[in-house]
């Protein structure tokens, strides 16, 4: 070996070795896997507190169900939150958290927030660049984390936490179900992979396990839309965090909240209903319209409307 | 030729000849094309008038809207149906029709119509076996044409009619919007095709034309979800229908209805408002599950009644 390859092969160890020691530092500096190394980026638009549209709504005896709904900008996004949005106003005492992975909040999503008439926080706080180049994206973590911590400043004690995304269906007799959970209280979920469901396995009125068909390692084997937690609870937890972990966001959360399967409430009918649906609204491309021949007709401002909406480019 | 082929080529063309003649006939006999030749099958099953869940929602002034909801069985349509049917009871004076594919009601949309507290009418109409095997299959033909049946029977004259999908999205103001239409109301529909939206084209408040991805030389290029009917200007119309003909379903009910372009209401501040989406969910399989080790737990009656719902076979 010449004395040039030998320096190069020396560059080449040392260089290595450089690299795994500066990532363990990071790591044991950083935290636990899938906690991000750098600060994230967060920004709070706009709230509105006690403003339901029915005044019967206003029982302050009711816990309020803090219903986190992370979106983004895409064609389909103001219809979904319309939609759900709509929803939640037939619900008494709900606080709706919009979080945004974007760097601003959307102005037809800020209209939408005000016009429903709902008590609701929007936020925006947009997923750090490093995740988007991974080859599965852990979608949604960086704005549900930044509700995640609204909630821990601002939720009321006697409240329930419960993340809803902006394509599912439910049947708003969930929201009875869930509201009196002490701890952390679980049903089942339709429309969930091989299984067609997720749910825990009951035994006893005691969740003994879970029926869902992507194990992967994962204690809660469970969906984001089957549980809710307390907010008191969850505020006496030492570290509750969600990692950025694509397919282990909701595992990660439960298990930093200490929670045992023991504590786990049972509803919807002892996880025999299913009263929410993973539904996904099929996506459509987001496209640049040529609109040469349409200046003097009602098409220009209907595609300036759809272009603010984010329905095209 | 051989006396054996002479026979054999003029029982060929004679058996075209009578072919020819007799398809020609049935035309003649069983009307325009894309009419059914055979009787349809159709099945009520149930109804309910004037029980609205909101007693302020009963200010009988108001024209009735009846909205019209094809649907069939699968996996995900007891979550649509839900996730529709809340979102109308928000909306004062609707009847719903909602009208399957099938031979029979299913049972989960009975009850599910029952719980909600609408004014409704459920119906069955299965699509005729022919249609079945075409390459483009006219999908929700026999049971929007049941409904419109039902409508031009039993519908109030001030009244008005509207085709509104399981799966589309809907802003309720969209209700106000058509709560007047005198003949027929027109407003644009996105996440459509090419354009990603459907509208007519408005000059002076006039409709002109149509800005749609797919012209496909119909004259009225729009939407199902696009347009609402007078009940009183549909029942003076001789010969109302809807052909079995895919992707012209809206084209042939408006000619049938001997609408002209300047007689068109235009909606949703002149056609510039996006107020209903042409959304679609994502189908899941019907999967069939094995059970073996699930007799003793809550998953045993979870997946019945998820083989109730049509989720399961």
């Amino acid at each position: 070996m010449s004395r040039q390859k030998r320096v190069i092969m020396a560059v080449i160890i040392f260089g290595s070795f450089i690299y795994i020691v500066l990532t363990q530092a990071v790591h044991i500096l950083g935290g636990a896997p899938g906690e991000p190394v750098h600060p994230e980026i967060r920004k709070f638009c706009s709230s509105a507190s006690r403003k339901n549209v029915n005044i019967e709504y206003e029982d302050t005896n009711l816990p309020v169900i803090y219903v986190v709904t992370p979106t983004y900008r895409r064609p389909e996004m103001v219809a979904e939150l319309t939609r759900l949005g709509q929803t939640l106003t037939m619900v008494k005492r709900i606080h709706w958290i919009v979080a945004e992975d974007s760097h601003t909040c959307s102005p037809p999503i800020t209209s939408l927030l005000d016009r429903l008439g709902l008590s609701y926080t929007h936020l925006a706080s947009p997923m750090p660049e490093v995740y988007r180049r991974e080859k599965y994206v852990p979608r949604g973590v960086s704005n549900r984390r930044a509700a995640l911590q609204w909630v821990q400043e601002n939720g009321e004690d006697t409240g329930v936490l419960y993340f809803l995304d902006d394509d599912n269906a439910i049947d708003i007799r969930l929201f009875n179900e869930m509201r009196s959970t002490q701890t952390v209280s679980m049903w089942p979920v339709g429309l969930i992979g091989e299984y067609t469901v997720s749910s825990p396995v009951v035994k006893g009125n005691q969740v003994v396990g879970f029926y869902d068909g992507w194990p992967a390692g994962r204690k809660f084997q469970v969906d984001m839309a089957g549980f809710a937690v307390n907010i008191g609870y969850l505020k006496k937890q030492k570290k509750v965090t969600m990692p950025y972990i694509a397919g282990h966001e909701e595992d990660g959360f439960l298990k930093s909240l200490n929670l045992n399967l023991k504590d786990i409430e049972v509803k919807a009918d002892g996880c025999t209903d299913i009263l929410v649906w993973h539904t996904r609204t099929a996506k459509n491309p987001s496209r640049t319209l040529r609109l040469a021949h349409h200046q003097a007709t009602n098409i220009k401002p209907l595609t300036d409307n759809m272009r603010k909406m984010g329905m095209i480019k």
